[in-house]
């Protein structure tokens, strides 16, 4: 392991390189046989379970139940909503056929060409289709609305391009889809959610999002207002991390939901959609990591704590033994996840190394002389910083030093964020610094082909505009393209 | 809801439509608008979610982690281990195409024949081959092993006949994957999760189950031994409710797997695997539920206790309400689920039959009269018995009703099973019997021939060699077909 940190790419060499080093050597994921699938191996996997946990928890705070649809979606749905099939109905994986028979050759198996559908099956690049041609079944009158319903699950969309956990043919996620009698009603369910993504993201993964609304050509297919929250990773480069679509009554048209509101009338349901998926933890990991390894925020890591022992002797090794299991016992007890590596296969410059490489946010260290000094040596992954510190309250410093980290790496995000928001006023500037990356807050004419054109040209989209801006951001300007009116700044960048 | 209570099929009359009319009406789950595959509806969901939850965490108590592999699976995969290609790869969903594009005649969408996959790729009926693939990566040395890895997915088999829960063409599981050192470790890891899988059944969803081996006809295509747990239903008939493989080294030499040993020679690795699935409600749905409907064991019930008030005046519900927020507090407090159900727009008569229906182990009712005398009406939903109990310790009165329900329910099954597993010792007993339903107990020439044979005459077959017997089922008898020699009984049912 000590050799194969070595090996990593450093951010500043190679970016992008770095990133993939790190999702294979810190046991994330993987590529596998199948082209564009990742394979989530068990350390990663551990992240993702936490985030899922924390997840649902809020989801149910907020009043939403989970259910399950099926995966494959007959190819018929995919086009009752004109704009959905346009973004979605292209590039994803289609059933033909329901049997395999043997080979004549007798090697292997074929395709039995008796065994063709009827109708392909498509698997589901996102549900609201398969799902709002079950509401139909479930919807009658206004007392069966709302409904508030998540699924967890597996999509596939068959990018050309794939990126560990960035980007991926097949991933992991969430997909709320609720049901409303009102479009006021709808519109906060929305809001609501984007705002509870956004809670998590800065709460929990302590990176800091900037949450808006996306212009005309950024939004969902088949939405008619998408929200989402943004993330700045460490090369400048956004990263959309959620989203929460106001999908008007859309779908209820396009498969005929109606529902008898109060005063006897039928009424077209009115809808919303919001997933957060593996992607996430490509977030996570840009966001806080360096060159080396991973740097995990403590409320999401698998080992919030790992304890070495150093020692000569087996007497020795017994003394720290007897020490760390009451150690271990009383953070167990406060919650912590705590690993305690008396690993004798292992020198302990590889173990720190390993969980270096692995972002166990705290470690301590406990030696022979410790023993004797009542003291226990304690780094923290953010910092890398070492302090030795006495035993007594050790639970009660290691406790307190988890929450300083969770708001330590959120605030360097911020930081960094901030450092790398600038406002600009003409194209030839706007050209200049987003070369440079970041974040950009620029004036904009709100047409969709200005928007192409910067585009085209420079590579950057408009993130969002933002809900929360300064005065001088909302007050009116000129496009930096057009010289036409602008309402307000906008916020671009160059994404994954 | 009360009218359509009245129109659920009676167990005596036609059990299987009864199964159907309680999943439909217990909004458990429904067909989908994709042949054999079902929508799981909240409420069956939160059960599914309780049931995922006790397991994980045993799998976790037992050192396992969770990981993700791919859907799908390149289609030559399926065809490395000989038996398990004639087991899994004929009636499956396979993937040819990436890509849709507009039809022609400008009417939704058509498979792109450009698009075609070179390999096809299948849509995992059990995943095997996929993860043996990716642990031929992650395996080297005798100190990568064992590696103890479950998935939580969904996998595919086109089954021609489905049923909701029992048999559907998509279905939720976990899939447990291990990789071991020696042959005994790999047996001792296949017992270990069988014995889970019964410690679970038993305790969580009161259903007793019979704990053995399968004979060969019924093993899983590639395994050297299956053990299973098999539990009687109602109507007579055996569910194989959870099985664990010993698969030898045949996966290890199909993806040619091996390690360097202590000793510095190649071995191939040992591995098993172990699943349940959706299959499970199925189980408990069956074991536990009458003509009123669900019966759900307390430690599985999404909602334990529902309190229903009785009031005709707005202070009347106010003094219930306020008096029924103290006891739910205390009821939440002690982690027990409760829902005060006082909406107005439904009479207490259609509340109760919608609570029953849907299986709360505990009902109260509280009216105003009950207010004056301190007292409150319980009832239990195993045996629908009421009693008017004083209010001072209700909390801890329910507690107790709880887990007397989730013994009492457990016990009922028990007497059931007891009470239809029969010995027979000719096969013109076993004929007659058999048409009555039940476990039968009987002596077999240890032959598959033999046990083809009975199939085929009387739809039965061995459900398992039971692990734990009676002394006389383990003394040597004569097969009551051919009058061979027989080791000792073995169990025979029909089966879903």
């Amino acid at each position: 392991m000590a050799k194969e940190l070595k090996e990593m790419t450093k951010r500043s060499e190679n970016y992008s390189q770095w990133y993939n080093d790190l999702v294979v050597k810190a046991d994330l994921a993987e590529q596998s046989a199948v082209r564009g699938c990742m394979v989530i191996k068990p350390y990663g996997y551990a992240i993702w379970e936490k985030i899922q946990r924390q997840l649902d928890d809020m989801f149910k705070e907020t009043g939403h139940v989970n259910a399950y649809f099926p995966l494959l979606i007959p190819k018929s749905y995919l086009s009752r909503e004109a704009d959905h099939v346009e973004g979605f109905a292209k590039e994803c994986a289609v059933v033909t056929h329901y049997r395999l028979k043997n080979s004549p050759d007798g090697q292997g198996v074929v395709v039995d060409p008796a065994a063709r559908l009827e109708e392909e099956l498509i698997i589901r690049p996102t549900s609201e289709t398969i799902i709002w041609s079950t509401y139909k079944n479930w919807i009658h009158s206004y007392r069966d609305l709302p409904i508030l319903c998540n699924q967890w699950a597996n999509v596939m969309r068959w990018e050309m391009r794939t990126r560990l956990f960035l980007r991926t043919a097949e991933f992991l996620w969430q997909e709320g889809h609720t049901a409303h009698a009102t479009r006021e009603e709808a519109e906060e369910e929305a809001m609501r959610m984007i705002n509870v993504y956004a809670d998590f993201a800065e709460k929990y993964m302590a990176v800091p999002v900037v949450k808006g609304v996306k212009s005309a050509n950024e939004r969902f297919a088949g939405a008619l207002d998408t929200y989402t929250i943004e993330a700045l990773m460490q090369d400048g480069k956004a990263l959309q991390s959620g989203t929460s679509h106001f999908l008007g009554q859309n779908f209820a048209k396009a498969f005929d939901v109606q529902f008898v509101d109060k005063e006897n009338k039928m009424q077209y349901v009115w809808a919303t959609s919001w997933g957060v998926s593996t992607r996430l933890m490509g977030a996570l990991i840009m966001t806080h990591s360096d060159d080396n390894g991973l740097v995990l925020p403590p409320k999401l890591a698998p080992i919030q704590v790992v304890i070495v022992p150093i020692y000569k002797t087996d007497e020795q090794l017994e003394a720290i033994n007897s020490k760390v299991a009451g150690i271990v016992a009383q953070l167990k007890k406060m919650g912590i996840s705590v690993k305690y590596d008396n690993a004798d296969n292992k020198r302990p410059g590889f173990k720190f190394a390993e969980y270096e490489l692995k972002g166990v946010p705290v470690r301590l260290v406990l030696g022979a002389r410790d023993l004797e000094n009542n003291t226990v040596e304690v780094m923290r992954r953010d910092t890398l910083e070492k302090q030795t510190v006495s035993l007594d309250g050790i639970e009660e410093y290691v406790s307190n030093l988890l929450e300083d980290i969770q708001q330590n790496i959120y605030n360097k995000a911020l930081t960094y964020r901030q450092g790398n928001t600038k406002k600009v006023d003409t194209y030839e500037e706007f050209k200049e610094q987003i070369e440079k990356g970041g974040f950009i807050l620029a004036h904009w004419d709100g047409t969709s082909e200005t928007e192409e054109r910067i585009k085209e040209e420079t590579k950057a989209t408009i993130r969002c505009i933002p809900f929360e801006a300064d005065e001088e951001s909302l007050t009116p300007g000129v496009c930096m393209v057009t010289g036409k009116p602008s309402a307000r700044r906008v916020l671009f960048a160059r994404a994954y």
